[in-house]
């Protein structure tokens, strides 16, 4: 495995990579890998010659309350296991590499943007399809793997693509989750000891909430309203949303049809967890 | 010669292409092609495998009280022009095809543009970006090639590659005049005979400015003064701008040293013609 920090490396391997027709599969993170990472990497080594992962914690897409500084790291180990998950180029640039000086020219996403956790980001989706822009330019990849975990992303990043033309497939990669039904996020780190007990309610609400749909609901409302009720009663976080859509065009529908996503986010102590589940119906 | 209508045909072409490591050239354009055009395709022609040529007029680049409907246009002549100046593919889609449906992400230049024809035509080099960054995904070049007539264009695009690491070169190529010095312009034609006759003494003003520098003046703005009594003793038209600034960088300076453009517009009744001149001191 390569390990790259600079973008004058990374250009010269990529054109070395792209001479020699290799198909490129990338893997976007911010790094403090986990076993979601672990499957994005495993599905583009199946499906491509070369694996490249970047481990960048892009200050853009935090809000100034947020997070950026405290975000979970550890460079060591995640080369360690990227290494050990078959990545062949890890890209790991500093701030200054990948943000020399003020910007020139402003990307803003308009669209899927303004529900569900975009909603009390302002800026977080703009941040994200910056950041991407500039990887995509960089690694040139055939295809990039994001997880179903952050579904609003993925439904940004499509449109990203689709929007800009964009040469490169985005594939999205099922939610991994612990045993107990915990979606692996960097942030469960976060989680007190009986938060960690709790934890695993936010997906037993979502589903809780198919099976009400399976049984015949159709109402969004009902829903939202059976797992709000859900997770008051077994969680001690606040519920920060629960929201029912069209995916991935995340609109507002009256009648569940189609494909569908109910996403929630709780907030607890220490830590905002985010989840959510993808049905066609 | 291939000529190409949909993305989808483009796409395929590339793909072979790029499969043959063929170096590709690409010439964006809006079509009614003079010998400015014909001079970015010869150096294309000489620096790459592959040709491209692009014809779009894009309307997201022109405001609301622009000549977008009356840009002038010829594709049949455009296409034989393209033929014998030995362009490979000539890519020219409808509208529809650039823009099939309301924008999910919005690009915004903001270095660069509220100076010479940005000033006034606001979200003029937005679009400019926007366009640019979708024909770049299609056409995947290794260098695009712009005409040093619209510098500004080129200082925005040389931002906009080297912000978001776009993996292409961006060639600046000389301004071509007629014998008597007017720069070439699809807009020319706007232009009534007696204007034609007066037009050339823009970039004869522009030389004198040069000439007063060679000379030992550095302020910037005793020459704009010059340029300016020189134009409305010489034309009819009303100056829109007379700016001088550093380049590519395009901010004020007060004491004229390093690259320095001089850069004018004149309004004539049907036509603006922009001109400019470069120079090391």
């Amino acid at each position: 495995m390569k390990k790259l920090e600079t973008i004058e490396q990374l250009k010269k391997s990529i054109i070395e990579l792209k001479h020699e027709n290799k198909s490129i599969g990338f893997v976007p993170t911010m790094g403090f890998l986990h076993e979601g990472h672990l499957s994005l990497i495993k599905k583009a080594r199946e499906n491509h010659d070369i694996v490249v992962l970047s481990i960048f914690v892009n200050p853009l897409q935090f809000g100034p309350n947020e997070d950026f500084e405290r975000y979970p790291r550890d460079i060591h180990r995640d080369e360690q296991l990227a290494l050990e998950s078959g990545v062949d180029v890890l890209f790991a640039p500093t701030l200054k590499e990948m943000y020399p000086h003020s910007p020139s020219i402003k990307m803003k996403a308009i669209s899927r943007v303004d529900v569900l956790c975009g909603k009390k980001r302002e800026g977080h989706f703009d941040g994200v399809v910056t950041v991407l822009t500039k990887l995509f330019h960089l690694v040139q990849p055939d295809a990039a793997y994001f997880g179903q975990k952050d579904a609003q992303q993925v439904a940004v990043v499509e449109a990203l693509v689709k929007d800009l033309n964009f040469p490169l497939q985005i594939i999205s990669v099922p939610t991994v989750r612990e045993e107990n039904g915990l979606a692996k996020s960097s942030r469960n780190v976060y989680l007190t000891n009986s938060e960690k007990q709790e934890a695993p309610q936010l997906y037993r609400s979502l589903q809780y909430g198919v099976q009400a749909i399976e049984n015949g609901e159709r109402d969004p409302f009902a829903i939202v309203q059976m797992i709000s009720t859900y997770l008051n009663e077994h969680t001690s976080g606040e519920v920060d949303y629960i929201e029912v859509y069209s995916y991935p065009s995340l609109e507002a529908v009256n009648v569940l049809q189609g494909n569908i996503i109910i996403a929630i986010a709780v907030q607890f102590q220490s830590a905002r967890l985010i989840d959510n589940i993808i049905i066609e119906i």
